[in-house]
């Protein structure tokens, strides 16, 4: 059972800053994410895109944003649980929680955060015979640990950034990268596109186009599949098949959990964005209230004002007074200390 | 008379960054602050100081922080009056509103954002007599241009970080720098202490402690004052006396709006920050409603959903749909064009 303060579902920039926030009064937090690796929509849907509306920066890319929200959070040392999505939740009769994931993970705290933003982000799977029974045996819709790969035959399908991406990323690392896409276009960035050619041309990388997977082959684990190619059936031996065609979020299981829904998303109040089950608050995109904008600088807001009440649930009947970071430093749970340069008190002579 | 779309009153954090949100909308931005700079608290009180609560900023110094603003917004071409005060309002018939500064200066817009801080930065004055008849006529409580004291002679009294820091600078602008205090000890950031010490060492600064400024003579301007030091009086020729004794913020006239105030502060809802006046909004510290919290990030959210409801002021019956600037991209005003590298459909061969 992993124990914590505040328990936050989602790891996008909301999620991420709330560990900031919730460290300055000194309450721990964990954070489960259905996807491999926090920054939520900004690292997985458009982490080499810039954003111009992140107060401060005339200009940050979405990757950098959740790098520099990790860097800012880690002296408040976060917890993780990646990779599974947040399924289940009770209430104990001491108004705690336990929220269990689809993997069976248990968390423990008396405050849950959701900063789900516009749902768990879920692989969208291709339609092949058999394939729920070559997951984790073969077939991964996620590149969690590219280590994974090494010196072993890789078959990835997709059209975009992700396929292209990864296809140069695992061209140096696996021992035989094939890409299959059911067009001839792909649709990236430029660059990406330009390198996959180059890594093509010089046999770095099997292409095969237009073309689709058909069948997945193999007894305990994956070993080979079917390609179709101009209705002609081609038969390829690999030890992975990474179809990458595009996460789509899902509200999915938190939408049961008896919290009052409105548009898709938790209606919470604007004191606190409490929900209307006392101890579990919605921060985020995936809130809803009136005059709500899902911008990624309204979630950093939310999430301040979240941690002050979050404290008074965690720590009954204590008072707590703001205080200014550039006047009171930060003291990490690892031990470590920022704080601004003191004045000094001099005479001159 | 200055015409725009939102009248900003306070140029600090949360005013700057309203004219980039503002902009998004099309919308035009004027301020007025009393300071003769951008910046508010951040830029008058703790330049050189860093925040570390500005989200995706693990570290960023309060001078920085309105840089980037300023940088951020400049696209949208907003208008200033520095140095002057936003005095009264005069609501016309239209629902527009008439600004008038202490100076006389008159604005017009449909939507005023009171984005005022803790107050109109005022000078705390030193006691002497008739120091009111010099004002404008060689005493200045600010420096707005040094170089108006190029080549002149400048007796600056304080013993903070700026008059240690105005010391230094003018050092090399005026022909000469007196530099009084009541004390020997000055309270300042170590190398500033450390640069005027090693200035008086080379003459470059005249240092009289303790002592104070106790006269002020001239006839139609300042050419002089008396020195008091150990109940001895020392007589100065000087063009200039500038007492820099700090700032302290008041509400000041805003106060007599007949807006509702709270705690020293302007009651707002929280839906788009807008005041029992309609079309008056009041964002950032000079705020209050339940679970306020005065910070820099706050400001910045206020300011944001302000936004939306001065569009729907300034464009009766027009809708906006929110779009994001990764995807969209920003027009400014200056006709300057910032956007997202785009995907290309590109063959692989
Ligand atoms: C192309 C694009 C461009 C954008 N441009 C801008 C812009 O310029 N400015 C701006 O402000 N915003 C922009 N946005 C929106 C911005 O990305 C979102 O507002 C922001 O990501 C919301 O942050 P969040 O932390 O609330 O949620 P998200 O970033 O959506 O993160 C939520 C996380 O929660 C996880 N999750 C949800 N439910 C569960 C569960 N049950 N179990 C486990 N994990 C779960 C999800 O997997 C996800 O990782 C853009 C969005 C897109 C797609
Ligand atoms: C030492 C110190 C450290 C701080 N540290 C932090 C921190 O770490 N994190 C954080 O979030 N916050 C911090 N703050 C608070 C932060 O500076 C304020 O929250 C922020 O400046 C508020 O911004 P604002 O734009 O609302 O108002 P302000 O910065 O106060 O600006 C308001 C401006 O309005 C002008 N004004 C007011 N009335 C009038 C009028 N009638 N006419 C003309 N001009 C007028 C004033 O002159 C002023 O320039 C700190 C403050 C101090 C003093």
């Amino acid at each position: 059972m992993i124990k914590t303060d505040i328990l936050i579902i989602g790891a996008g920039p909301t999620g991420l800053f709330t560990v900031f926030e919730a460290g300055l009064l000194k309450l721990k937090c964990h954070l489960i994410d259905a996807l491999p690796q926090p920054g939520g929509q900004c690292s997985e849907i458009y982490p080499k895109k810039p954003i111009y509306d992140i107060p401060g920066f005339p200009e940050i890319l979405a990757g950098d944003l959740t790098k520099n929200l990790l860097e800012q959070g880690k002296q408040f040392q976060p917890g993780f649980t990646l990779g599974e999505r947040a399924e289940t939740i009770d209430k104990l009769e001491d108004g705690s929680f336990i929220v269990t994931t689809n993997k069976g993970t248990k968390h423990h705290a008396p405050v849950v955060a959701i900063a789900g933003g516009l749902g768990s982000f879920e692989p969208r799977k291709p339609l092949i015979e058999n394939i729920a029974y070559y997951e984790d045996k073969g077939v991964d819709y996620f590149i969690k640990d590219p280590e994974i790969y090494r010196d072993k035959k890789v078959v990835i399908s997709g059209g975009g950034d992700s396929a292209l991406d990864w296809s140069i990323f695992l061209a140096d690392v696996a021992s035989e990268v094939t890409l299959i896409h059911r067009r001839i276009e792909f649709r990236g960035a430029l660059d990406s596109v330009e390198k996959v050619q180059e890594l093509k041309l010089l046999s770095k990388i099997n292409l095969i186009t237009p073309a689709e997977v058909t069948a997945l082959h193999g007894n305990k684990k994956l070993d080979g599949l079917t390609v179709t190619k101009d209705s002609k059936k081609l038969l390829l031996e690999t030890d992975y098949f990474i179809p990458l065609f595009g996460l789509s979020p899902k509200l999915g299981p938190i939408g049961n959990w008896g919290l009052e829904i409105e548009k898709n998303a938790i209606k919470v109040n604007t004191v606190d964005y409490q929900t209307n089950i006392p101890g579990i608050f919605a921060i985020g995109d995936v809130n809803t209230y009136e005059g709500k904008l899902k911008l990624i600088l309204c979630g950093f807001h939310e999430a301040t004002l979240m941690c002050q009440s979050a404290f008074k649930i965690v720590n009954p009947g204590k008072k707590h007074v703001l205080k200014y970071t550039t006047v009171s430093g930060i003291n990490g749970f690892d031990g470590s200390r920022k704080e601004a340069p003191k004045a000094v008190v001099q005479a001159i002579n």
